[in-house]
């Protein structure tokens, strides 16, 4: 893992994985030493080395000057996320056959905006929670409850049992996602490939097939951008459905609290 | 421009600025015939070349066996956006110095998506419209309206005028994006720099920022993401607000006729 903030991230996400960090030796700024000592203060152990060591390792130049060494992840399984209930109604994310690790890294960096209480991760066909993956998540990989499953189906069917409606995203779906009532069901949203969408038998174990519509002229959104739009509709629906009404122009001398979000599980 | 799907897309919307294409030598396939019939149809030339010189003249092997070579873009002004009323209620999109090709692209594709009236770009310290925002837009970016701006500030305040209301994005706004009233009231969403956001005096120009609630470690979204949660929710109140209270699990036998979406800017 590489870069400044997925670094900082990790860190600060206290999940232990971290094992040693290496910072370039040419550079010297403040974020670098915060990071230095965050790491020592949790007795993790600090190099400094040549910043092209630091390119040679990260196999990019992208690395900001500090590179961390994670000991190997314990992926949960379906049984670990279902066991955990954090809120009154539950959001879980699953991934069938997603191999491209930014659209990957983007929805876990999502998921975790959301407040989705877990992500599942097909073991094969997956791209692999890579350094690429925890950058463009913002370090969010680190902290996300993630399970890693050899059979998609087998624990969507688990899910089932559990009363956690699947809820799958096609483009022949219906109804549109806006119709669908996230605010008093538990949840799966299953996303399918870039391109090719869910496979067959993925589809048919969901209990629905959700839209997004389309007013333009290309037929279908970018997988994290699609996914981002449903988490976010279902995180609006459980936090009392606002649409609006309150026209906040008229009122906007007066804005209302800000509040702390509590996301998709916490309600 | 490159890819199949991109050249078709481009192909199809009839725009006019595809100069010619060059199709692979060596590959055979019905999606290629099609789109060198469509090219010849439209009085388009067609040559066919080794495959290593579209990967020269492509600067990458990701081709799909045709490359498309395009008569410069016309861009638009912003009095041209503001000119044609497609709709009762206006919705514009305005990027404050987005540097990333993919970033941007996939606005442009979900700008497209959620039909809004057109997009307003900086000339200066933004990603141009290349051949990888042409191809992550999924071909969105040869026919969603687009005006290139020297000075975004002064663009903005020209909407002003048009009694366009210019919503910001913001990590620290208030109110949250869904308390903003999209549905009765013309408005230009204003999207920042990936991770240092919007510039000061984009900032004060803004009549309001919104944001997007962040409920885990992470604070904030990749901004096409969050452009892509904010569009669609305008979307979704302008098509009436239905905020899934239709219980759609226990009507699943007779889901609602399928409608075409009319997107933002048709309302």
């Amino acid at each position: 893992m590489y870069g400044l903030h997925p670094v900082e991230e990790a860190l600060r996400s206290g999940s232990g994985r971290v094992d040693r960090i290496s910072i370039a030796r040419e550079r010297s700024d403040r974020k670098l030493e915060q990071i230095a000592a965050m790491a020592r203060e949790n007795r993790i152990r600090v190099s400094l080395e040549p910043r092209d060591q630091l390119t040679r390792i990260a196999k990019t130049d992208m690395h900001q000057g500090v590179v961390a060494f994670l000991r190997e992840r314990q992926f949960l399984t379906v049984e670990d996320l279902l066991e955990r209930k954090k809120g009154e109604r539950r959001f879980f994310l699953a991934l069938d056959g997603l191999e491209d690790p930014h659209n990957l890294g983007a929805l876990i960096r999502t998921a975790d905006g959301a407040g989705v209480d877990g992500i599942i991760l097909p073991e094969r066909r997956s791209a692999p929670i890579s350094a690429t993956v925890a950058k463009t998540s913002a370090g969010a990989s680190e902290h996300v409850r993630i399970a890693r499953v050899t059979n998609l189906v087998r624990s969507l069917e688990l899910m089932k049992k559990a009363n956690i409606w699947i809820v799958g995203l096609d483009e022949r779906g219906t109804p549109d996602y806006t119709d669908f009532d996230f605010a008093t069901t538990d949840c799966c949203l299953v996303l399918g490939r870039e391109g090719a969408g869910l496979h067959d038998l993925v589809k048919k174990t969901c209990d629905h097939l959700l839209r997004i519509p389309m007013a333009g002229q290309v037929s279908s959104l970018n997988v994290s951008v699609a996914g981002a739009v449903v988490m976010y509709e279902a995180m609006r629906q459980r936090q009392g459905g606002r649409n609006g009404g309150s026209t906040v122009q008229q009122t906007a001398a007066a804005p209302k609290a800000a509040k702390k979000p509590k996301g998709l599980g916490s309600l």
